[in-house]
This record gives C-alpha cells, sequence and structure tokens, in this order.
C-alpha cells in the first residue's frame, strides 16, 4: 500500500473538515471512490483501544456510524442525517497501529429514510459489517 | 434529580477508572445497582455533539457499547469482553448539556457468549434500545 510518509496515511486519503465528535475521536481521513461517494478511514491511536489494546468496540461502531452515511451527502440534507437504527456484527480485532477503512452502499429509500448496507476493512479483511438507516435532515423543510 | 453541585453529577455516580477509549470520551461515571450490576452516565459535552448540537449518534453507540456490557463484570473474565453484534434503535435526539444514563440485564447465555437487552436514558425518556451480543475473555484460558 502506498502511504503519504509524513503520517503514514494511504495515498488518496485527505484530513475531512469535522466537526464536534467527528473531530475529537480523529483524525479522520476521506478519499472519494464510487459507488461509495467517499470512503473514510483512521490509524487506531491510543485513544481508540481497549485494556487488550485492541479498537474498542464503542470506536468500531461510532466510526461505522460516522462513515455508513457518506453516500447521502450531496442529496441536500443541509441538516445532515441522523441515525435511526444501526445493526453491526464484529467479525475480527483490529490492533493498535491499524489502518482501518469504512464504506457504505445504500440499500434502499423511502423518502428521507436511507438503508445502507457498510463494512470496516483492515487490508482486505473485513473486520465489521451492518446495516444502518438513516434520516436525512433538512434545517429548512 | 440530585445533583453533586461541583461537576452537576447525579447522586450515587463517581467517576469511574477506564483506561484507553473509555477515558477518551469521558468523563464517564458509574453507579451500582440491581440488576444492572453497574449503571453508566455521562453528560452531553461539546466534543460529543454533531453540526445540530445533539449527541452523536457514534457517541450514542459507543457508549452503549461501553455500558451494556457491565453486566459481565465479577464474572471472571479478566480479559473483559467482546462485543460481538451490536444492534442499537434511536428513539429520540439528546442535547448539549444532557446527562444520559445506560443500563442492561442479560438475556441469555451459551458459554462465554452472552446476549444482553440495553437502553439509554435522559431522565425519564428511553433513547436509545437494543441488543448486544458480548463475548468474555480469559486472559489465560
Amino acid at each position: 500500500m502506498t502511504t503519504d510518509s509524513a503520517n503514514d496515511t494511504p495515498h488518496g486519503f485527505a484530513p475531512g473538515a469535522y466537526v464536534g465528535f467527528e473531530d475529537f475521536v480523529g483524525p479522520l481521513y476521506a478519499r472519494t471512490a464510487q459507488p461509495h461517494g467517499t470512503i473514510m478511514g483512521f490509524r487506531v491511536a491510543r485513544e481508540h483501544v481497549n485494556g487488550r489494546n485492541s479498537c474498542h468496540g464503542g470506536m468500531l461502531v461510532a466510526f461505522a456510524d460516522m462513515a455508513w452515511g457518506k453516500p447521502l451527502a450531496g442529496r441536500g440534507y443541509d441538516g445532515g442525517w441522523a441515525t435511526v437504527r444501526l445493526t453491526t456484527d464484529f467479525l475480527a480485532p483490529a490492533d493498535l497501529g491499524d489502518w482501518l477503512e469504512a464504506s457504505s452502499v445504500i440499500l434502499g429509500r423511502d423518502g428521507d429514510l436511507f438503508t445502507l448496507q457498510g463494512e470496516v476493512r483492515k487490508g482486505d479483511v473485513r473486520i465489521m459489517v451492518g446495516t444502518a438507516v438513516y434520516k436525512g435532515v433538512r434545517s429548512r423543510p
């Protein structure tokens, strides 16, 4: 994998412009790719692990929640989107120092409700799969 | 609700001894109660919110993942427990400054696999419900 030497971030990923919780738990990175819109990535750091030096399950589900909604960007939801339901299956652990990526695709839509299927990968290994339902939010309906 | 004036933490909750991600996203608090073992709590701060000043869904699912496993404490799992599956339904938003509590009960057990049902509350209002499957980890089998 090609990495940018400065911070060992895989080529193509750039720091995202995140606020609040997404800024706090980062640094999170993103790159554009079809059909996902945006693939998000981060490297498991000290603040992300549990007592076993594996990425904490809470960080993995938070990362999934943040990343799997990205295909909704550009659809006119100026208020973003709110999570309605999130289901996550943990397949394998991730360890301190691992680079993780997450992406999703839209499975269905009912008005402003979107159902997506997502995954989190460590290289070619899927460490989490799941589904999410998000509701698009318009600040001026 | 009775609160401790110093930090506006509801009576009975004390800071927990957390490491890694659980320390990083806190401060998290805990109090002992039956049948849950431990009820966890935290106050939604700037670093927990999204662009709408509501608690980020990622923080809510992370909090659920951290809190819902607590009934497994004291069962001899010196390596803690690993999340296998987490399902969360978001019922209502939580806002900046809200005090949130999470608890769970064990629904079933198959060896070291435990299925729990949990909730996150804002006062008397349930803002999230869900189920979790955790696997107890022994560092010396």
